[in-house]
């Protein structure tokens, strides 16, 4: 038996896209359908088989067991997720793939509780800077980590269809409450992601006033740099929606640079070797 | 007829001993010559045959037309020409490949000056976060930008012997006047070293305070970070020895940070979007 008989994507991008492949790799659904805004990405995503149909807005599910999951950006959520409403069939899970959870919880939990669908926050930890159906990949999620956010009110069996979907798809599930998923990516995703937009805008600025700067950039910056090629309006959805935290963690980072400038103003070098000895040896530790 | 009859090679870790081998490749030097304070290191270099004589301590080089290339850590930059100098023929250039440069030539023209000895400054822009002579390749410099400094004083043969010598090892070759070269590597190496070693700093301080967070970052924070696993007694040198320049550009970037800081506090996302699109366009004029 299948695990679900519908298995309902929203938002056809690259994490829609590759979760659709996973899927049908992994032989999860009996059916797999789509919704998405844009009628070419539905056409590719026909074409491609990863879907057994498709469409622009919510149509009526068929009924049985449905997992919807929600992958569009952000701002979209709250939209799809009032169009699907009376179309969901009885039996059915709603889960997301967004990077914020606190947030996506309160608004969708209590629009899908007047209907009693549960909802069980996810965040699969796994993506590129590419985006698009074209450039989704079977294996993207292949010994991924996936956080669940479940809340006090979600029922066991619907955080269990969920955990088992995302096993199926070879990827380490996790639970954590959503303000605890926020604040561990506020520091491992978002800071890094603001401090690069920062560092290149930087770059820009002084080029401006400089001349030349940036054709003399090495592998090394080009490697730091690389995640400032990403969706500027996602990003601005997710410091928008995890705000409180983006800022406290741009705080601390604005505190440890003030440090390093004040070493480097008093020239207390082997204090400014210590902090990046620190530095090196947590580094390593990733490896 | 060889460019060179001897090379002599001072220091050899990764980049000098990636210097010995292209130019072994190359066969720009009758004689490849090395000194390195290691006995060890010594020995391996002999032994992978990159030089036909090697030392622990500055020897007599054999008359002919001879380049010295400093390639220890910057900190013994002095303390090796100090040595060197009556041991040179006299038909002698000295370059160096340090990451700094305006605080090298002006250490290091006077001593040489007693001898009439021209120095060149030299940086390749190449490197790995690894280290020593084992890791040496071939192949490092192969397509890499080499800049050169001379000075008005700097005699043109002498230039034009160290710009052969890249040249011969496949580089592309440029010129920059000391200071500004130091600007343009305080923008482009200096400072992101220094945001990364803060930004790693940051995670840890954060993380002995709020527990596990190191372990859910993803591929995108560890390219982030990679250059934070760097040497910091190097970097330690190259903070001190271009302080002035590394503090103007850590004070700008900061400066960025409080503006982003600013617009979440504000909630202005459209003007926090404009910064994010505007550093993704300078990354992407990068690939």
């Amino acid at each position: 038996m299948k695990l679900i008989d519908n298995l309902l994507v929203v938002g056809m991008g690259l994490m829609g896209g590759s979760i659709l492949k996973a899927a049908r790799e992994a032989g999860v659904a009996k059916r797999r359908l789509g919704i998405d805004r844009d009628p070419d990405t539905v056409r590719k995503s026909l074409a491609m088989g990863i879907i057994h149909e498709g469409f622009t807005q919510a149509r009526e599910v068929p009924p049985g067991r449905t997992l919807a999951i929600l992958a569009t950006h952000l701002d979209a959520f709250r939209e799809m997720t009032e169009e699907l409403l009376p179309h969901l069939p009885d039996e059915v899970v709603i889960t997301d793939v967004g990077s914020v959870k606190e947030a996506v919880v309160e608004e969708l939990s209590p629009i899908l509780a007047t209907r009693n669908i549960p909802f069980v926050g996810g965040h699969p930890i796994a993506g590129t800077e590419k985006s698009g159906v074209e450039n989704s990949v079977k294996d993207l999620f292949a010994g991924a980590r996936v956080i669940l956010t479940p809340t006090p009110e979600t029922p066991r069996e619907a955080l269990e269809l969920v955990r088992r979907f995302w096993q199926a798809l070879g990827t380490r599930v996790e639970e954590m409450d959503p303000q605890h998923h926020d604040t561990v990516f506020a520091a491992v995703s978002h800071l890094p992601h603001a401090a690069t937009y920062a560092l290149v805008k930087t770059m820009g600025d002084a080029e401006k006033e400089l001349g030349d700067l940036l054709r003399y950039s090495g592998g090394g910056f080009k490697d730091f740099t690389r995640i400032a090629a990403s969706n500027p309006w996602m990003w601005r959805e997710i410091f928008r929606l995890n705000r409180d935290q983006v800022l406290a963690f741009l705080r601390r980072f604005h505190t440890t640079l003030e440090e390093m400038e004040r070493l480097l103003e008093e020239e207390d070098w082997n204090a400014l070797e210590a902090i990046m000895e620190e530095a090196r040896w947590i580094r390593r530790g990733l490896d």
